[in-house]
């Protein structure tokens, strides 16, 4: 969590909610009249529509656009989608509707006002997280903010995988390997066995998948990580998006150029782990 | 384990070596003359010959004869897989040659001479071990020695699994579950967190697969088990044969109405620890 | 769990509550005028007083009546003290007062009255629990019905734990060791990693504490254990009895002659993973 | 891992072996005989005693005297006990002699004559690491290199254990606590569940002893811990040195002033996973 400009206009600002989630729409119209009377110019996604806002046709349009600040209204699958959506480091402000556990959301819908005097009047923080990105054979995938996960094709075979950082190789047989940063900490790294990290780290985890003989954890800096599977794999990021990449081939995870950036409004700490229950 | 008759003749025995492996078929042509020589009848599998021996196409055709004893020579997948043709209770001596661990393997291509020799002086008991099956949509699938493991299809949903056994239910969100026995407690749901269990032990254990909120593994009686899926998921025996179950389709699964026998020459005990490096 | 006779008498019944809570003492009294009422002989505990029932001194004294029933008021660790104090198979009916998880409770207080009627009317049944019991150097220390920890003593040394089980040794430098029994899977041994357990298994869970190289626990028959420390340790049973032994002294861990007996109300089952949250 | 002036002059140097070891007691007489045959002034603790060399009484006498080196053989034991003992950030170069995985360790006694050679030429670099200091009741115990154990002193109570840092509380019941540094990782961290941790990593793993219900590792900046227990407690320091704090006592953990500093002729990386077999 690094001190940043703690400044943000809202004169261009979009609205996202879940796809096909009636609640999440209907807030989602709601923050975006609240805004329109606040002045903003808001975009909504399509089938949105809102009088006075422009609504855009999809969320991969939002890149092409010069956002102030993006507003989210949804679970943690809608977080991480317009996070992969936006080519700059545009703040978001997660509202949790219809999430089930909402680790990455700030606030819930009851305090939309509330927050956005807070932003207005700069009592905010801006929190940037790292993010992660694959690439194989040349092509870079689009990057993840919670994790990487490489995954064999061939449920018959026990892939034999191999791990390198820095000057070191780690080679054992496993389902498969998840590389995730700290704000995925808390995903499908922790139910595999992994650790909680501090938001703030600038680690990476690499947890691997159902190894033969027990292989725990590892936390690493944020560098360069390659794998190679001897069978063929999938590559998912963020449990959205499915690539592939051949037996022997060289995934390259590094982290991605640009942070994930959350607008928060609350103290700084362990967020992930109230939401945990613990 | 169970005492069972110590009796054990050599009249019709099947030799099995591992697919495509020089070493083992090697060795089971070895085997072979050494049981031809001893005036057994002996199968072998196509593409293995052996003068005076009989040849049969392929492990399927197993089921069709009476034998006294299959000797395996490999490693633990060649033992599930012959396991998996036998109709009978026919006992098998594991040869590991090749193999990884080996963990189902009694002895070592050196030790065969002894062997046939403490079979045919009784000095060997019968190791009979719980086999799991699976059922799903009217359709029973083949036994599994080590483990039936239900895993969802899509690599970007997290099925909700619901787990039945007697009166009650687990339910959560994970990407898959292993109903192992106690052979197969040292092999996948091990990878995954899974206990190890003495192996004359009447239960199963359920080892849920990334789990969203941690599920340690539960070891219950070896009575009937329902697994339902919120999402399509492939049924995987012992890692050899898979099967698909339909969303919120009912998986049955049953201790298999025949044990898998084991002809042992060594004391009894917790033999797959050693085999760990315990 | 076994079927058994489905049959008790309320002629003698004790109360026994948490000591030194106020709750469970004032419950203890209802649940005692209750039994005076439907013509019990009732005894309590001091300092329970109740007119018409019979105060004993301490839980030490309940080996020497002849009991029908006895009812426990309080948490787990209520009932663990009770079951310790009974010298033969009585059962007991259990009330979670003031409890915190109550896996082995029953009922709580607003069921009494039915929970009574049910038992005259024969609508129960007896849930039978293996216990174990540890002895040393000729000394057999009280049963436990959830574990026994064996703990070193010097925080400065690890110990080598030899751990010996029918004709298998595992030996590995560790703080200690668990012998659970499946009533006790959801305790201590649970919090080091153990998986959990079906009540009616006749098995045991050997949890290793803190192993230099990763050891998972291991399920086995309910047979004699044997544990040598290299350093001198603790025994620990119920974690309410704490005996020592010297290093290199074999301690002996068996299941007890008598098991626990619970007097149960409703559906057989996985009954501790209710209580846990799943 | 900081790159620092590759400049080590060898004018003073402490040569330690394991105490009571003859096998190292023997190679530091004759690591001593080779410095001085480089005209180094070379320290020995008595009762080690080379001539031409001076003899001190004890490690703790280390703190006077200004060095340039410091040589241990021994295993990581050895190496822990001369860190706490070092005032200054004095580099070690540690040999490995009769240490079981000498995880700290850099070289065998084979290498010593090329070492000595590295070091005379700049080929080497200085590994610097964080260590951890408890303070308690306004006393600052003795730093350490691999971890602080917090541990109940009551057999047969659970502690309820809170634990802050930055904003945030966790508290659960438990039998202890460990806050391990990078280096401690693979230690008893690890052999609870912790996850192995890059060495270089500016970060603290808080590992919980038993939590009654599950709670992973967390992995936090190295920043203030506080911990405190409703029962007392012990604290450990690198399994050496045991102090005490009472219930409701603060025990605060925090980086230590001054790193460990270790000579490394190897290539940097994860060199303690080749260590554990990985």
């Amino acid at each position: 969590m690094q001190f940043l400009e703690n400044w943000l206009k809202l004169q261009n600002v979009a609205v996202v909610s879940k796809v096909g989630n009636k609640d999440s729409e209907k807030a989602a119209i709601n923050v975006t009249r609240k805004l329109l009377a606040k002045k903003s110019k808001v975009y909504t996604i399509s089938p949105i529509q809102v009088q006075g806002a422009k609504t855009i046709e999809s969320l991969e349009e939002l890149k092409k656009i010069k956002l102030d600040l993006v507003i989210t209204l949804g679970g943690d699958g809608t977080t991480l989608r317009v996070f992969r959506n936006l080519e700059n480091e545009t703040p978001i402000l997660t509202i949790n509707v219809g999430g089930n556990r909402g680790i990455l959301a700030e606030i819930t819908i009851d305090e939309i006002d509330n927050a956005l005097n807070q932003i207005q009047k700069d009592k905010f923080f801006l929190d940037k997280r790292t993010r992660v990105t694959a690439s194989c054979g040349g092509k870079e995938f689009p990057p993840a903010l919670n994790e990487i996960y490489i995954s064999r094709t061939n449920l018959t075979k026990t892939a034999e995988i191999e791990i390198k950082f820095q000057n070191d190789t780690v080679k054992q047989k496993m389902d498969g390997v998840i590389v995730a940063t700290p704000s995925g900490s808390t995903g499908h790294s922790f139910s595999l066995g992994g650790p909680i990290l501090h938001e703030s780290l600038d680690v990476l985890i690499i947890t691997p998948v159902a190894p033969v003989y027990r292989l725990e954890s590892i936390v690493v800096p944020d560098e360069k990580i390659e794998i190679i599977s001897s069978h063929d794999c999938n590559i998912v990021m963020d449990a959205q998006v499915v690539k592939s990449a051949g037996f022997e081939e060289t995934i390259t995870i590094k982290k991605y150029k640009k942070p994930a950036v959350f607008v928060r409004l609350k103290k700084r700490g362990l967020r992930q782990m109230s939401k945990l229950g613990f």
